[in-house]
This record gives C-alpha cells, sequence and structure tokens, in this order.
C-alpha cells in the first residue's frame, strides 16, 4: 500500500498555495444548532478536485510533462486536471461519460483539453484511459486511488483547522464528507487527525459504508439505482483510501435522492450556494437528522458543478424547504 | 442634511456584529490583473440590505417595534428588512412593485412579510408607503435616504478593509460599487476614506453620474429603457448619497445590458458565484475595460437574488465568456 501520511498533506499546501482558492468557512443554522459548511463548491473549477490535481501535476518531471496527462472523470476532476494541465502547459485527454452533465464537459472543454466519451454502461473508462496513455506515454492521473492526489485533496482539510482557530471556534469535532472514492474524506482524515470523520454516499451507492463494516472493499452492486449525484458513482473504492479510513475507524452512512434535492433547495435559499446534487449530500445528512452534530461540526460542500436548467428546477419556489 | 460619518459606520459594526455574515472576499483575476470580489451576493438575505436594515431597526424602541415597519424595494431592501424584522420580532409590511423578480417576492414572503403590490409605471411607493404608515403608526424604512442604513450598507466596506489586511494585501485603492440609490457607495465612501470610490449604474439610468457630473441632483429620464438590473432602478438619488459622493469626489459611470449579462456569467463560469444582473455591474465595468483596476481593486457583487431560470438562461453554455 502506498504510504501517504499528515506530512504529505502540510507539503501539499506548501507546493499549491496560490494555486487554489481558500474557500469560504460558513456558519449556518440547523435545527437550532450552528454548524459550518466548507465551500468547496467555491473552488476554482467548481469543486475540490483542483487540490489535488495540482498537486500531483507539480510534480511531473520536464519529460512528463511534455508527454502529457490522462484523466478519467465524470466531471470534477475532468476540470480539476484541466485547468492545472492548462496553467502548466501540459496538453491533457479527459476520458468522460457520455451522460456527463454538459456543465461539466463544456467547462474541462474551455480549458483547452481533449475529451474522449466513453459509455459508463458498457465500457470500462480505466481501460480506455490506460490505452491512450499507453499509445502516447502520458501519464495517466488517477481521481482518488493516488496518495498524492489524497495529499492535495486534504489541504481542504487544513484550511478548515485555521479557519476554525481565526474565529475563535473550538477545532473541528466532527468533518461530515461527500464521499465516491474517498479522496476527499481520506485527505481530511490525515489533516485533521483529531476529528470524526463521517462519510456520505448516495443510498444504493454506499459501497464504502458496506466496505467499513464489512471490513473489505465491496463494489457497487449492479442493480444501483440512478441519482442525481454523479460525481459520487464510483464503482469501487481503493485499497489506499479503504486503508486510512479504516485505520481512522470512520463511519459511512446512506441518503436518499430526496433528502440530497432538499438540501441543494436549503444551500441555494438559505446562503446562496449553487451546490451540485453530490456536493451537498454532506449537507443532506445533517439536515435529515442522520448525524448528530453541534458546534464543532463541518459539512463539506464539496462541488457546484450542476447544470444551471437542473439547479432552476431544483430549487423551484413552490419547493421551498426550511430546516429551522 | 443628516449628518452621516465613518463613527456611525464603527457603531453599526459592532451593533450588528453576528446578526450579518462576514462574507467572503474572493481574489479574481481579469484581463491579467488581480482584483478583488466582495460578495455580497452571498450575504444572509441575497444582498447587502440586510446590513442597513439591521442597523435601523435595532435603534426602533420598544413602542416603535410594536407598531411595526413599513418599507418600499424592488425586493433586496424589501428582503432585508423582512428578515431584520422577522428577528427582531416587528410586524413588516413591503410595498413592492407588481413586476418584481418572484425570487425576490417570495424571499420576503417567507420572512413572514406582508406584501402589498404596485404599479411601477403609475403608481408612487413612496406615498403608498406613507399612507400605510399613517394608518398604522408603523415606522417606514427607506432604502437608501437615511443616515442609519447608509451607515449599516458601509459595513462591508469595514470587511473590505480587514480582510484585505488579513491577506497582506495592500489598502484598498479603488472599490467600484453598483449603484441605485447611492446607500451601499455612500457607506463604503465613509469606511474606507482613502479608497476611491467608483458608481456603476445601467445606460439610462446613470442618474448619479449625470448628478454628480452636474453638482445638482437630476432625476432618471422618463424614457429610460429597460433594465435586467431590477435593483438599480432608482429614480433619484438623495441628498445625502449625493452629498456624501460629492464631498469625496467620487466618480460613476454607466455599462451596458450586454456587459452586465457578460459579467453575470463570469461570475458563474469562473467563480461559481449566482449573482444578479444588478449586482454584477461594477465586475461588468471591470470586465468591460471601462475602469482603470490593479491589485488594490475591490469590486462588489451587490446582490445575487436573480430567478435562476433567468440565470440558467443568461449563463447558457453557447455564450460562455473568457476575460482572460
Amino acid at each position: 500500500m502506498t504510504e501517504v501520511s499528515r506530512k504529505d498533506v502540510l507539503e501539499a499546501a506548501d507546493r499549491i498555495v496560490g494555486e487554489v482558492k481558500r474557500t469560504p468557512l460558513v456558519k449556518a443554522r440547523i435545527h437550532k444548532q450552528d454548524v459550518w459548511l466548507k465551500c468547496e463548491c467555491l473552488q476554482t473549477g467548481g469543486s475540490f478536485k483542483l487540490r489535488g490535481a495540482t498537486n500531483r501535476l507539480l510534480q511531473l518531471d520536464d519529460e512528463e510533462r511534455r508527454r502529457g496527462v490522462v484523466a478519467f472523470s465524470s466531471g470534477n476532476h475532468a476540470r480539476g486536471v484541466a485547468i492545472a494541465a492548462q496553467r502548466l502547459g501540459i496538453p491533457a485527454t479527459i476520458v468522460m461519460p457520455s451522460d456527463a452533465p454538459g456543465v461539466k464537459v463544456a467547462g474541462t472543454r474551455a480549458e483547452g483539453a481533449q475529451i474522449v466519451f466513453y459509455d459508463r454502461r458498457t465500457e470500462d473508462r480505466a481501460a480506455i484511459a490506460a490505452e491512450l496513455a499507453a499509445a502516447t506515454g502520458a501519464t495517466v492521473v488517477p481521481s482518488f486511488d493516488d496518495a498524492m492526489i489524497i495529499a492535495g485533496q486534504g489541504t481542504a482539510g487544513l484550511e478548515i483547522f485555521d479557519q476554525l482557530a481565526g474565529t475563535g471556534a473550538p477545532p473541528p469535532s466532527r468533518i461530515v464528507v461527500p464521499t465516491g472514492g474517498g479522496g476527499l474524506a481520506s485527505g481530511i482524515a490525515l489533516a485533521c487527525p483529531d476529528a470524526a470523520i463521517v462519510c456520505v454516499e448516495p443510498e444504493g451507492w454506499d459501497d464504502m459504508r458496506h466496505s467499513l463494516e464489512l471490513g473489505e472493499i465491496v463494489p457497487v452492486a449492479n442493480d444501483a439505482p440512478p441519482t442525481l449525484c454523479d460525481a459520487l458513482q464510483t464503482l469501487r473504492v481503493s485499497p489506499i483510501t479503504f486503508g486510512i479510513l479504516t485505520a481512522r475507524g470512520v463511519t459511512a452512512m446512506a441518503v436518499s435522492e430526496q433528502e440530497v434535492a432538499d438540501a441543494v433547495r436549503f444551500a441555494w435559499t438559505e446562503h446562496q450556494l449553487v451546490v451540485e446534487p453530490g456536493g451537498a449530500i454532506a449537507l443532506a445528512a445533517l439536515l435529515a437528522g442522520k448525524v448528530e452534530f453541534g458546534e464543532g461540526t463541518v459539512a463539506v460542500l464539496s462541488g457546484g458543478n450542476i447544470d444551471p436548467a437542473l439547479h432552476a428546477r431544483m430549487v423551484g419556489e413552490d419547493q421551498a424547504v426550511d430546516a429551522r
């Protein structure tokens, strides 16, 4: 197993400073309790993914940069890699599912990346990416199964710690994290060793929960239901993320599509924040009363790349939600 | 003329602390220059208006609170007053134009305020509000023609100053402000005495510009064109705001509807921020190259209350903008 530690997260922070935004930590009131929202939906590229991508790409040597990078992603990692690559002058090819949200495809293309589409149900994106890499000598940049990607994502956790200290609030006691492959949760777990970490997944896509409960990696079932959380449709977590989260005794839980939709509306009506469904799922767990929380609780809003028309439908006036 | 000074802004900040958000100051890159965006679009209620409303309502005595408040507004001030009133248990009646954006009407109603509609073209909202106030003994809360409202809005300027100091950046040299009646610009001018203040208005609604240039208050012409900037359709500035801005030698300028639309898209595609047209107009002036700017320049994003469906149309993919 690849080793990755808190030291790697601290080094990542030094490496990527100035290349990623220090995103706002906003106080919210939910069920009469103060909690904090870490707004990675306001990160450049619309999600936390720029952190890991920047950390990884900055460590390529000149020859590797010349040969380019390949990534596979439903969109947020794609856009993060595309932005980091463009800034460093590295050619990027992104393998995306043909049903990826238009806003994510457009955002990735706008950064100058070449896009190769695949069918989420019948094709293996990892194999396509590996073939492309073999043909061109490009480096594959995994979305979560990589020590330096995880270390980069963990810089969000360091910011949470610093920002809470800056307000005079107690340190984070519990951090609730949207979870697909577990890269963000693992990075934050390394960054914040004294906080309880809670992973949240869509119902039917809660393979991290099953894996943590069974003590071994279990993939998503073949008959997993459709979900609006395109960013969290990861079929199998990785030994690195599973290992980190197991070692920390992390727990995980699932929330429903309706609970996610309520959270997307809450973020908009109460905080003027556009959050994509997968990015709102930690907040959804709080609003649904599925996680214990209090003053030291932080929910990460991990992404905001939602098609504006879908967002408009989801936050329609007749569906106002008030959790207070 | 009612006196209002920097001391009033400092007192307002002490009074409203904890009741309003310290909104993020986000770094942006425009035409290869670093500038700062003050995100009042992320303020509670979706605009800076909660600042002045809270400062004003906190100074009502028990008897005044019991009799309630009346405000007239196209929406943002309405929502700000409604939120502040609900928190203090004060009955609120809001006089709104019948063509106000649905999102603003819904937001105001959701806070428990009673809404009275009027026709923007044929009825005088100030007269309606005065009648309502006379009938009930309620206090009229003006949207900008009031010393304590202006002092409250100015607290955004104090935050800009503090936040820039916190990043180690130089103090603000130029603050560009969306302008309707001039309450926000006046408050920030008082808060930041060493920064140049630039007011920005929609073309045809640039009565502050005409007034500052002529040295006397000039109302908007009867044939002013339609504008998406509903928040800035103020027919006449007030002696207080005009006086403050004249004394500071403030300049003003107008931008086009297309330039505003480009700014709404830029805020979304580059910064994941939903900004209403009127709230994006200072940013529009920068993007259009109509204001000189550099490291110490701050553009205020003053509001984000836009109907989600309109926003979706404005940021459609085929209209991507890239100012870099």
